[in-house]
C-alpha cells in the first residue's frame, strides 16, 4: 500500500520540476511526516479511535447510508432532511482514508471498500451520484429540482456532493492505491465535462467544492477537460442578475459570491464556507494555469479577509443569517457564527496562498485558525461538536442558532464530518518544498523523509508546542546535501499579532528569537517570516529555535467596535479565554487591566494538559440582595481558546474590559 | 358661528333619542365646554398660537400646499415625497375649525377658506381629489399607479387622503357651520359610493381612516350610501391572498389588518395607527347598524390589545419595522417604537368603546394614553414632535428609526399634524351624556352647558388635576332636575393599574376614594367604574371627591420579559419618569429598590409646572479608571413621562431594576 503510494507522491512531486506549471511550492504529504507529537498525535489517534466511528455510525443511523442503499433498489422515500447529506459519507470517508494510510486498519479498510459498493450502486449508468433524485426521480427531494442541475445554484448541491465525492476518492485512492472509489469518482467527473462547459449547460455552483475536486482529479489522471472545467466553473460566477443596490446578500449575489466574476472582487463576502472553498479552487487553477488576475483577485480577498474580517482566534463569517461574512470590521463577540467549517476553509486556502507565494504569513493564519477557532470545533472526547465557535458566552446568551455547549451531531451536519477529514491531515501541513529546499511551517514533534535535490534527507523535529517555545530540528541527508532550510518564524514571536493591523500586541516588545546552529547562535536572514539556513547539512547537524513565550495582551482595532476598549490574552500561537469553571462560576464580570501580570502553569491533568495563565484582576460582584455593586480584586485563571466547552454549560469570554466606562444593569 | 353651531349638535343630540340607533351614550361636543384649565387650557392655546400656525407654515415651505395649486393647473411635478402628504393640511384644518370653533378668529378663518379655494380647484370634475396623479395623470407619484385605485390596497393612499379630508371638512363645517369645504368632501364621498361598492370596484383599503370619515359625512348628510359604503370598506378585510403561515406580517395580511375577516379576528395586529382607524371605524358601524358580531370583535381585540400590547405609558404598537404591534407581551423598553399618531389612534378607539358600552375602563385606557404617551408625542413649545415616543434612553442609544429628541416636522409627518388636531379637540372627551344622565370622564376645570331630559344644566368642574386629587363639581340646573350624575373614579384610585392583568400596583392599598355631597360624606354605588349620583339636582349643589394620590410602584406581568424585575412609578394619571438633568446627568445607573419613598413636590418653574417625585434611592458609579464600580446612595427625581425630553438630549428611564442581577460591563 505504502508503495503505490510512494509511486504517486514522486509522480506529483516531477510535475512540479516538469514543463507542467503547478504551485511553485509543494506540501510534504502527510504519509512521509510521522507524527511522534503529544497536542496533535493524542488529537489524530482520537479522530481515529473516536471521531470517525462516531461519523460512520450516526451515518449509518440517522439514513444516510440507506439513502445510498434505496438509490441503488430505486425504491423508497428519502429519508434524511438535506440532498447534501450524502457527502458526510464522502468526507468520514475522507478522513478515514487519511488515517488508513498511516495507521493501517483491515477492519476499517474492508468497511471503506463496503461502503464503496454501496456508494457504487447507487450511482446511475452515466456516471450521475445523488441518491435525492435517484431513489426515486419522478418524485425528487424538494431542493433538488425536477431535473438534473436545474436547481443547482439555489439548493440542490448537486456539484457539492460530486466535489465532495472528488474529494474523498483521491484521499482513499492515495492513502490505499486503490481504484475502486476513484473510478466511481471518474464516471461522474465524466459526466461533468460531457454536461458542462462552452456550448454545452452552464452554472455558477450552488455550494462551490466541485472547483477544487475537478482540480483532484486533474493532478491523478491528467485530464485536462476536469482543470478545464473546474475553470469553466469559476467563470461563470458574476453572470446572473441581481439586484445589485440590495444590501441582501441573497438578492445582490454576494451570498454565493455570485455579485461579480471572482477577477472583479475585493473582498471576501457571503457565505464563508462556500467562499473558501472558491478562494482554494482560484488559487489551485492560478497555480496550474498562470492566471495572473486570478492571483491579484485572491491577494486582495485576503487582504481584505485578514486586514478586517478575521476574528482574534482565527475564526471567520461573523454573521449567523446566512452563515456569511459580515461588513468590514463586523466582528460581534456576543453572536460571533464562526462556522467550524469556514475554519477548516480558511486552513485550506492558506496553505494554497502559502504554497504560491512562499510567504509565512499565510501560516501564521493558517496557525491562528488551526490552534484556535478550528479545533475548538471537537471536544476533548472527539464525538461532540460546535457548528458555530461562541466569542463570548454569558449566562444571559440565548440566541437560538449559535451554541455555548457541543452536540453529539446535527440535522446538517457539515462540521463533524470536516473535522473528521481534517484533523488526520494535519501532518500534510508541517512541511513543504520548493527548488532550492525545504520549509517547516508546524512545530510538530515527528520526522519527515524528504527528498531534496534526489537526495533523501531526514528531518526530525523535537519541542513542546505549542507550551514552550524551544524547537529542535535535526537533518540527516542521506550524504551531505546542500539547501536552505526555512523554518517558519511566527508573526507572534515577531511582535505581529497578525499579519494586517487588524490586532495588535500591547505593552513592552517580546524577547528576540534566538537561533543557534550545532549549538552556537547563529544570525540568520528572515526572508518572508522565514528563518533562512543556507548550508552544506550534514548528518545530525541540528538547528535550535527559541520563540519567545512572553503572555501578550491583544488589542483591536480602533475600527472593531465589539472589541473598543478591550484587551484578548495570547501567549504563543494560542489565544486564551476565561472559562466559568476556573473563575468562580462567572466571567463576564471580569475587569481586566492591561497590566495585568500572568503567570503560565502548566497542569498536565487538566483538559488533556494545558498550560493555564493566572492573574489577579478585577471582578464585579452584586450582593444577594441585589442592591449592592462593588468591584473586587478576582484571581483570574485562563485556558486556551479551543479547550472551552470541555467542563460543562457556562459563561466564556474572549475579549475582556480593560477598563470599564458604564454598567448595564441586568434584573433578569 | 356659534348659533349655527348649536343647531348642528341639538340636531345630531336628537338622532340619538329618535328612532336612528347610535351610540347609546353620547360625547357632550367639544363646542359646549368651556375650559379654564391649567394643565389643559395652556396646551389648546400652545397649539393654536405655535402648533397650528407652524404645522401650515411647514404644509406651505414643504410643497404640501404647492401640490394642490398644481393639481388645479395640472402641469409641474409632484414635489413632496409621499402621496398622503395631502392630508397633512387636512389635519391641520381639522385642528384650527376645532381651535376656531371656541376661539373666533377671523385671520384664521379667512385663511382656511383660502386653502379650501385651493384645494377646490386640485378637485377632479367627477370630484376625485389626489393631487399626486392629478397633477400629472399620465405620471403621476410613483406610489399611485398607473391608474385611479390601482395601488390603494398597497401604496396609493386615496381613500387615506379622502378619509382624511372626511374628517376635516366634518369638523370644519361643525366649527363653522359653512359648508364650502364639505361639500368637496361630499363631492368626493360621492364619487367613491358610485365606484366602490357590491357589483363595483372592491378594496381593502390600504391605510384605513376612510371609513370614520364616511360615518362622519353620514352623520352630517344622512345619506346611508355613506354608511353602507364604511361597512363595505370594513367588509372587503380578509379577501386577499397572502401566505398564512409566514410570520411576516406583510406576507401573511396582518399589517394591513388584512389576514381575515375583522368579525375573526382576536388579536391587535398590525400596523397600529391602521388598527386603531379600523377599529375606531368598526365600533362606529356597530353603533349604528347594531352589528353584534363587529361589537364581539373589538371586544376581543381591545381585550388583547389592554391585556398584552400596551405600554404602561398608554402608548401602543411596539415594533420599529412596519410601526406595528409585536407579539403577546413584546413590549421592549430601548427599542419601543410607540408612534404618537398610534397613542391619538387609541384615544379615537376607547372614546368609542366607552360610548358602546358606558363602562369607565375605556375612558382609564384614554386617559392613561393622553396624559402620558400622547402628549409626549409634543414639545412644551408646540412646535417639537416625536413620531416614535422611546422608553428608555441610555447613552448608547443608537436605534436609525428611533428617536432620543424631538424634531420641528418629519418627512412623513402625520403625526406633528394629527398632534395639531387632537389638542383642540380634548374638551369634547370631558363629559358624556346618556338617556339617564350624565358622564364625567375626565378632570378638567371648566364649565358645560348640557341639556339633561330638555332641561339646560350647567356643570362647572374645579379641581387642580392631575396634581391634586380633590375635585369639586357644581351642578346649576336652570330648575330642579332629576337625573343620574357619574363620575368616573379611575382604575388608578381602586388599585386596578390598568383593566386587565398587565400592570399591578404594588405594595399597600390606596387610600380610599371620599366621595362629599354638599359637604356631607356619602356613600355611592360604583357602577363600571363610575360613583353614580342619582337625586334631584337643584342649583349650586356640589359634589367633592378626593382621589388618592399617593405614589405607587407598578409592576408589569411576568409575561412582559422586558419588565422583569422592574418598576415604574406612577401618581395619579400620570407615568413618572427618571431624566438624565435631574439625576446628575444618568438615569441608566439607578436601582430602585420598591421600597423606595417618594415625596411630590410641585415646581412652577419647572417645564411649564410640575409636581415632580423625589427619593432616596441607589446608584451605580464607575471610577474615572474604570477599574472600580460601586453603588450610592443616589437622590433621584422624576418628572412626568410626558414632560421628558424638553430640556435637551440625554438618558430617560420608565421601568428602574428593583433589584440587579447581573451587571454588563460597558467599554465605550
Amino acid at each position: 500500500m505504502k508503495r503505490t503510494f510512494l509511486l504517486v507522491v514522486f509522480s506529483g512531486m516531477l510535475s512540479v520540476y516538469g514543463q507542467q506549471r503547478d504551485y511553485a511550492i509543494q506540501a510534504i504529504p502527510f504519509t512521509s511526516v510521522k507524527l511522534t507529537d503529544q497536542f496533535w498525535q493524542s488529537r489524530i489517534e482520537t479522530n481515529r479511535t473516536a471521531t470517525i466511528p462516531a461519523s460512520f455510525e450516526r451515518c449509518e443511523n440517522t439514513g444516510r447510508v440507506k439513502n445510498f442503499v434505496m438509490a441503488a433498489e430505486k425504491s423508497g422515500k428519502f429519508c434524511t432532511t438535506f440532498p447534501f447529506d450524502d457527502t458526510d459519507i464522502y468526507k468520514t470517508i475522507e478522513g478515514a482514508s487519511y488515517s488508513l494510510a498511516v495507521h493501517p486498519d483491515k477492519k476499517l479498510d474492508k468497511y471503506l471498500d463496503s461502503l464503496i459498493v454501496i456508494i457504487s450502486k447507487a450511482q446511475e449508468p452515466d456516471g450521475y451520484l445523488y441518491t435525492a433524485r435517484t431513489i426515486d426521480p419522478q418524485h425528487p427531494h424538494s431542493w433538488s429540482g425536477d431535473e438534473r442541475w436545474v436547481k443547482e445554484h439555489d439548493n440542490s448541491h448537486e456539484l457539492y456532493n460530486s466535489g465532495h465525492m472528488f474529494e474523498a476518492a483521491a484521499a482513499h485512492f492515495f492513502a490505499t492505491g486503490k481504484r475502486n472509489f476513484l473510478n466511481i469518482a471518474v464516471k461522474n467527473a465524466d459526466l461533468l465535462t460531457r454536461t458542462f462547459g462552452p456550448g454545452k449547460r452552464s452554472v455558477a455552483p450552488g455550494h462551490e467544492i466541485v472547483e477544487m475536486g475537478l482540480v483532484k482529479l486533474y493532478r491523478i489522471t491528467g485530464k485536462k477537460d476536469y482543470l478545464e472545467l473546474a475553470k469553466f466553473f469559476i467563470d461563470q460566477r458574476g453572470k446572473r442578475e441581481y439586484k445589485k443596490k440590495s444590501g441582501n446578500s441573497w438578492e445582490n449575489g454576494n451570498y454565493w459570491q455570485d455579485a461579480r466574476p471572482i477577477t472583479q472582487e475585493n473582498e471576501a463576502l457571503g457565505h464563508a464556507v462556500r467562499a473558501m472553498y472558491l478562494y482554494s479552487a482560484v488559487a489551485d487553477v492560478a497555480a496550474l494555469t498562470g492566471d495572473k488576475e486570478y492571483l491579484q483577485a485572491i491577494d486582495r480577498i485576503w487582504n481584505n479577509m485578514v486586514g478586517r474580517k478575521l476574528y482574534v482566534q482565527g475564526g471567520i463569517g461573523a454573521v449567523p443569517d446566512g452563515e456569511q461574512f459580515g461588513a468590514d470590521y463586523e466582528l460581534p463577540n456576543e453572536t460571533a457564527y464562526n462556522e467550524t467549517c469556514a475554519a477548516i476553509g480558511n486552513v485550506y486556502w492558506n496553505q494554497r496562498m502559502f504554497q504560491l507565494h512562499g510567504d509565512a504569513k499565510y501560516i501564521d493564519v493558517l496557525e491562528k485558525s488551526l490552534y484556535n477557532g478550528l479545533i475548538s470545533g471537537v471536544g476533548l472526547d472527539g464525538k461532540s461538536f460546535f457548528y458555530t465557535n461562541a466569542m463570548q458566552v454569558k449566562n444571559t446568551f440565548h440566541y437560538p442558532r449559535l451554541e455555548a455547549e457541543r452536540s453529539g451531531w446535527f440535522e446538517c451536519s457539515c462540521c463533524p464530518t470536516n473535522v473528521a477529514r481534517l484533523i488526520p491531515s494535519v501532518p500534510g501541513y508541517v512541511y513543504a518544498q520548493s527548488e532550492d529546499g525545504v520549509y517547516v511551517n508546524l512545530f510538530i514533534n515527528g520526522s519527515a523523509n524528504l527528498v531534496v535535490n534526489k537526495k533523501p534527507v531526514q528531518l526530525i523535529q523535537q519541542n513542546n508546542y505549542p507550551w514552550e517555545g524551544g524547537l529542535l530540528f535535526t537533518v540527516k541527508p542521506k550524504s551531505t546535501a546542500d539547501f536552505k532550510l526555512r523554518i517558519r518564524i511566527p508573526g507572534w514571536a515577531r511582535n505581529e499579532a497578525v499579519p494586517s493591523d487588524l490586532y495588535s500586541f500591547q505593552g513592552s516588545q517580546l524577547a528576540s528569537v534566538v537561533l543557534k546552529v550545532n549549538g552556537e547562535v547563529t544570525s540568520y536572514s528572515l526572508e518572508k517570516g522565514y528563518a533562512v539556513i543556507n548550508r552544506k547539512w550534514k548528518d545530525n547537524d541540528k538547528v535550535e529555535v527559541s520563540l519567545p513565550m512572553e503572555v501578550r495582551m491583544v488589542k483591536a482595532s480602533e475600527k472593531v467596535k465589539d472589541d473598543q476598549g478591550k484587551v484578548a490574552i495570547q501567549r504563543g500561537p494560542l489565544i486564551y479565554c476565561a472559562e466559568w469553571k476556573d473563575n468562580d462560576g462567572r466571567t463576564s464580570n471580569i475587569i481586566l487591566p492591561e497590566e495585568t501580570v500572568f503567570k503560565p502553569v502548566f497542569q498536565k491533568d487538566l483538559l488533556n494538559g494545558v498550560t493555564v495563565l493566572k492573574g489577579e484582576a478585577l471582578g464585579v460582584n452584586v450582593s444577594a440582595d441585589g442592591k449592592s455593586i462593588h468591584t473586587v480584586n478576582k484571581p483570574v485563571t485562563v485556558i486556551p481558546y479551543y479547550a472551552w466547552a470541555n467542563r460543562g454549560k457556562g459563561e466564556m469570554t474572549v475579549w475582556f474590559p480593560a477598563r470599564v466606562k458604564e454598567v448595564d444593569l441586568l434584573t433578569k
